[in-house]
């Protein structure tokens, strides 16, 4: 197999102008198309609905290309989408595609994807062991079936519920974690990212963490980016490696960044893709980038206090998303970033990770 | 002469624990005090009060200090504080002092501070050839008084006006350049760049460039820092730069961001400063740093597009605050940085100026 | 002809089951449909795109019913959607049709409802006479179609346009009356509210009234309400009022709130409905309600102070649409309200239009 | 003795001219000043500093005409400002003052005022049992040393702490309610409202109510108005009621808003004061009007959605006191009133407590 992906800026959210030119011109094979991930206009919280309509939009577009209905698109493609592009942020979405290729494999390792879905989740659900057990089972499916060999990015989107979803389960007999829709969202995606840490052995695979969700924050997983959003019911599952198995001329690397400031650990990530150590990269060399980030819980970076957890006007999430974006953009010579906010579990307190995909050096 | 700058952390905008003590600890001469620059915890935009809190609270510790009124302080000594600290940023203040030094000068440059305030100003004065020309002449008796050899940052804090105070002297026959508060603000700073400019040869010293406020975005000064707020009725001109004149271990040196990414620059100056071309700076080197910036006009950086200037939920200042400012800090390791919007004449379109004070390499 | 409206509440902007199911119980004829206006989700201003997402999702169901393309639908249908309830305020959608009636017409007055389009426009078009000219044309068509003969509401739906549009036509040599995007939606929307003021002999019809386009505000339309939003590229134009010609058992009154603690005229107007003077209406009575406000321009609103000019965290239209909708649902008894900031022009400065359709005291 | 109220617009949080006119006038003697309670224009959320602002501004004012210093002051009288003047509603403050009168008493009721303060408290110490306790000490001891007959109002004003207090006493050994600042702020309002409840038999006073505590909200006081900020650090309790033991011409009376439209409750109210049953009442009889608001948890309105509890862009608490502030406005026909959200059990789930003072119709 080979891998690819294809990223697009977007004028607003219903802006699918991009692939639409792509797949006219024969650049991509709409039946090719396995995932999409972006970044969209809205604030990236609970009533953030540019997600949704980009999703809609994407799966009209690619339901009348593969003769399918937007609804049977959306059911077999993940469409991952994170709102909120503060400040140097540019909205985007990257298209990974997957053909067979004519290519023996068994070189050298390739970009590799998998993907897979779990079963609708209820608002009650979410945050639990079950969802957690749900996700790891997933994620050790997609491994499998793309025959992946290191994984560097798991992307998860779980579902988020607006207040009357959540009061409405909660009626049923069914007690969320909490009845606050922004607060189940960070269990959810706490959730998610432990399911991913149990897949791939990063927390111990044979006892319950349900206990550990937003309470023990020592326990990660160094590749899982997840995102929550009202517009999906099940949990999305996108596992990114590299794999002899497969060919093409992409790379992914990864990398944990220990605080907002961490750039060492960028560069050095970089010069693994083959970078020469300078400031910034040379443009374009970027296919696609993957970050999550978090303001550090004891309102201090580098022992000065921030604001971002006392901040009435501006959300927390979309505070270090326009920070730590900043600076992965910086460095990255690339504005087009994934970058993710609510950052549980998905690397140390006050830090998070960061996966980038570049042409292999060798390529 | 022998000038020095001392920096304070925050925990709110009445918080001066941190000079108190000092003073108290004969670590600072209070009556050596000549300026105070700073980032307060509220939106830096027009209902921003915090500036003027941490002006009166600052007022009442130095006046008691040294023996005078509060107001009495605020009319010897400018208090410029810009609100916002998006992101990583950290809320903070820095003092200048300035205290005669028994050595012989005229060896290596040291760093140099002059003051200077204008008469107080109406609304319809903001952006008019008048405060142009005001400030023009007050950067001019500030370098003369303090001998300043090398200009490296002048920043200057000028009025703004609420809606009621714009619409009384409207009605008195003196109309606005606008009669939006926040425009306005727009307006002054501006003109106070241009006087700057004016100042320092930058703009041609014999014509009038009313016009150009807010018009012709290549005028601009390379130095110029412009804050505006409701709490000053008069303009407060700080020049800091190099003299021969003076003594001390200290060093400033500041340099043009083409662009919001452009960290080429900052990379190029702070090894001006005598930094070793690291990604990141050892940290405690930097004694203090002053940056503007301001969201590209055209809506991309880098032929991305951007969000900025549409988003009616996040000011735009506070967008690119956040952005500029986090790489700077991630570059210098600090976040206790002051980066202030608005940068209209400050730089080119979509950069701006950032100066950085350390202690001298060879000192 | 029989006019006939359907309000549906909406859990977010693609919730089109209301209209659904009244479709497939037959409760309304898809076919029937003349116009939809709304409230969405959004926060009102250039980066809502809620707007558009539910004109999407409603198009797609229409034209499903009524076997035409969703554009097709578009096209024919104005879907006139404002964003922001805040407060107290719901989102929903009403739903105007208009069928043939079979009983003879020609005795008391009933609710009518007339439908235009103006040509497509540029951003250089928005705020000048031409679109001033081409809203009365529009206007004046859409009351000889309907034969209306008491105008009581004139919805019109104008285009509005991001910065890159704005810049490129400029760049075209097509200068538009500002190039800030959100000051252009307000230029949009006052020159409407002209072009309505001029079909009605509100305003002089023999002369160009462009020059007091946001500067004249003495000039208005006690009937207008606009609106501008970036998913339509020319004006849409809906006018309600009574006529003789029609039949059925509804019907409309307005007024003119003279500020925004005018609830004297809303009671009176109520009174003309048939409802008693009590300070709530029984609940259920209301069918729709369109209310246009805007925050006084003095800053003052009965000799206080208000602070919504001056706020740099919420935009003033937010502000405004919040407290005004507030106190028509405490009196109407009911949240499903098209309540619309940006009242150039529609009203007195510092007032605004309300509308409202109820059942005929006497059907 | 004689209980007056004065009301002052601010033109910004330092804004005491209103008070220092009224005592350089001798319209007010500074040294009879009990209390102080007023709106301010920040966000009212934990990063308001426009409350502490105003404390200090008239804290000096009061202590040079009073011969105390500004920390003196503050210990004696209550300083109460809520945050948030959304909408319609006007930044003032309203000042309590208690003259020695002549007269005998023993005739009519008249307006009674009582004031004290707890001990401070540590951020482990809200949303406790020894909070309840405390407050309905404070509470008891009030109403007894002003003999007063009828109790109409009590507002509390509680510490909140940041972030880095919580932790701070979280690593003392004294774990808080909860580690978010602002959820914090909703445990104090709660426990100081079920104080009041406690101390006026609106729940058992003989036992514990700790469990209740933000989760049967089916407790609740009737007259309590909770208040929570980080520059106190005790509970400052102001009791008004109505008493024969006190004279002069002014009246308090109260009531319980259902929900966020419930008028007819305020109307009957106000016709409890005199007025007549209009929807308005006349201009300038209102001397204080104090209202607490909070949005439905269920997320509905008499049945329609409301979007508040979802809103990523504006806190639900400025939503609400837009909304109900702008309502109660329009009747009271005064936009200078005290609106503060947080209403936990201080009146029933989506509902709140109203208090006007007006001239005793008789006087």
């Amino acid at each position: 197999m080979r891998a690819d992906v294809h990223r697009f800026s977007i004028a607003d959210p219903s802006d699918v102008s991009g692939l639409k030119a792509a797949i006219d011109s024969g650049a991509i094979d709409a039946s090719q198309i396995v995932a999409v991930i972006g970044k969209t206009h809205g604030n990236g919280l609970v009533n953030d609905y540019t997600r949704g309509y980009l999703t809609l939009c994407l799966s009209i577009l690619i339901g009348e290309r593969t003769g399918r209905s937007p609804e049977a698109v959306r059911e077999k493609i993940p469409f991952v989408f994170s709102g909120g592009v503060e400040g140097v942020l540019s909205p985007h979405y990257t298209v990974f595609t997957v053909a067979p290729d004519g290519a023996a494999a068994g070189g050298e390792p390739a970009l590799a994807i998998g993907v897979a879905f779990t079963a609708p989740m209820r608002p009650s659900d979410i945050g639990r062991q079950a969802q957690i057990d749900a996700i790891a089972a997933s994620v050790t499916a997609a491994i499998a079936e793309a025959a992946i060999e290191e994984v560097h990015f798991v992307q998860v989107k779980g579902p988020a519920f607006t207040l009357a979803d959540i009061l409405e389960d909660q009626r049923s007999g069914r007690p969320p974690a909490t009845d606050n829709p922004g607060k189940l969202m960070s269990f959810g995606r706490a959730a998610c990212a432990l399911g991913v840490a149990k897949a791939l052995g990063e927390v111990p695979a044979d006892k319950a963490v349900e206990a550990a969700v937003l309470k023990d924050f020592s326990l990660y997983s160094s590749v899982a980016s997840m995102s929550a959003g009202v517009e999906v019911d099940c949990n999305e599952v996108i596992v990114v490696g590299m794999s002899r198995a497969w060919s093409g001329p992409l790379a992914i690397e990864h990398t944990t960044m220990t605080d907002a400031l961490d750039v060492a650990s960028i560069h050095a990530m970089v010069q693994r893709l083959g970078f020469s150590p300078a400031p910034q990269m040379e443009a374009g060399r970027v296919r696609a980038a993957f970050i999550k980030c978090e303001a550090q819980r004891d309102g201090l970076i580098r022992g000065r206090p921030h604001t971002m957890l006392n901040d009435g006007d501006i959300n927390e999430q979309r505070h270090i998303r326009g920070a730590v974006g900043a600076i992965a953009a910086s460095i990255l010579n690339d504005t087009g970033l994934f970058v993710s906010g609510g950052a549980e579990h998905q690397g140390p307190d006050g830090g998070g990770m960061i996966a980038v995909i570049a042409d292999r050096p060798d390529a």
